[in-house]
């Protein structure tokens, strides 16, 4: 199974970094960093990543990541990547997305009458771009259909694991937390977070 | 500060990149990442990251960051390598290393008598390397002096929020884990994953 992981100026580290390390570890998965114009990307972390450019068609049972970070308060307004993401999601048996990375895909409608949930710093700016989202405020990570979002930043993490969970058993999930030595909140409504909004 | 990043083939995705996700968030912080021959360096996740060649000086006040992985079985026995870290370990104002990166620290004896942990599912391994060195099994992070040693993966997270902490206070460390949305683990010797052993 291919994840293409979509990178963009200024997304934000462990978005990305963190689903990594829980996908890197299932052999099943292959992974591609991926970019508009491919060529390296940098985020405010000085993070440089190379990347391909993003194909045209994707793969059959494809995975599509799309992280969050200061990045996405730009991209929300290209009307290209919109229309290219519009494009990929429905090609994609699953698509994943962490932090403010469910405002790109909430300008796509395609998360419309979807349960979905953001990064609680963002909370209402993110929701702001579409008010036909079922928007859960308490909520580490919510799962609609072929649909994954999380909460900001590590949340990526414990919904990454929820993901190799619902594919391949919790058992193999809890063996990659604890070679991350990563204690998994593995409740998707445990949102130790959503108290601050 | 600068922040010097070592990276090797094989290095472990969430070791670098937990880290990066706090120090990233201090503005007085400036990373780098670097390798010994510069250019593109890959791991065991298909992470394609560049780097700059490695300093022979590093600026005054840096610190040097070395993370674990696969890629640290080889490299404990590459002697230009070890040789080149124990010349960076003494110019370094501080000294941080995640999960096996304090395998690489061990070869070069700047961990006799000191207060250090390693990652617990390479603990046999990590320990067997040098008997000098007071290994300390249940703890999430150890600081002795100069040098930070964590546990495996996610808990460079942790160690990496203390090392804010020490230099910052407190306050900006639980600000910064608050952004992650991330339940710091604050507490050096609560090691979850030290039952394992």
């Amino acid at each position: 199974m291919d994840i293409f992981i979509i990178l963009f100026d200024d997304f934000r580290t462990l978005d990305v970094f963190g689903p990594v390390d829980v996908f890197g570890e299932i052999k099943e998965f292959t992974l591609h960093y991926c970019s508009i114009n491919g060529g390296i990307i940098y985020n405010s972390h000085q993070v440089p990543i190379m990347t391909q450019s993003l194909p045209l068609k994707l793969p059959y049972n494809s995975v599509l990541f799309i992280p969050g970070g200061m990045g996405t308060r730009l991209l929300v307004d290209d009307r290209v990547f919109i229309c290219w993401l519009d494009k990929m999601i429905a090609q994609a048996l699953y698509c994943l997305t962490v932090c403010t990375g469910s405002a790109l895909l909430a300008k796509t409608k395609r998360l419309n009458g979807k349960y979905v949930t953001s990064n609680k710093n963002a909370w209402s700016w993110v929701t702001s771009l579409n008010n036909q989202v079922n928007w859960q405020e308490k909520a580490r990570w919510c799962v609609d259909g072929h649909l994954y979002t999380s909460s900001g930043v590590s949340a990526g993490i414990d919904m990454a694991l929820c993901f190799v969970a619902d594919l391949y058993g919790k058992e193999r999930a809890i063996k990659v937390a604890n070679l991350m030595e990563y204690v998994w909140n593995d409740h998707s409504h445990n949102d130790p977070f959503s108290s601050s909004l």
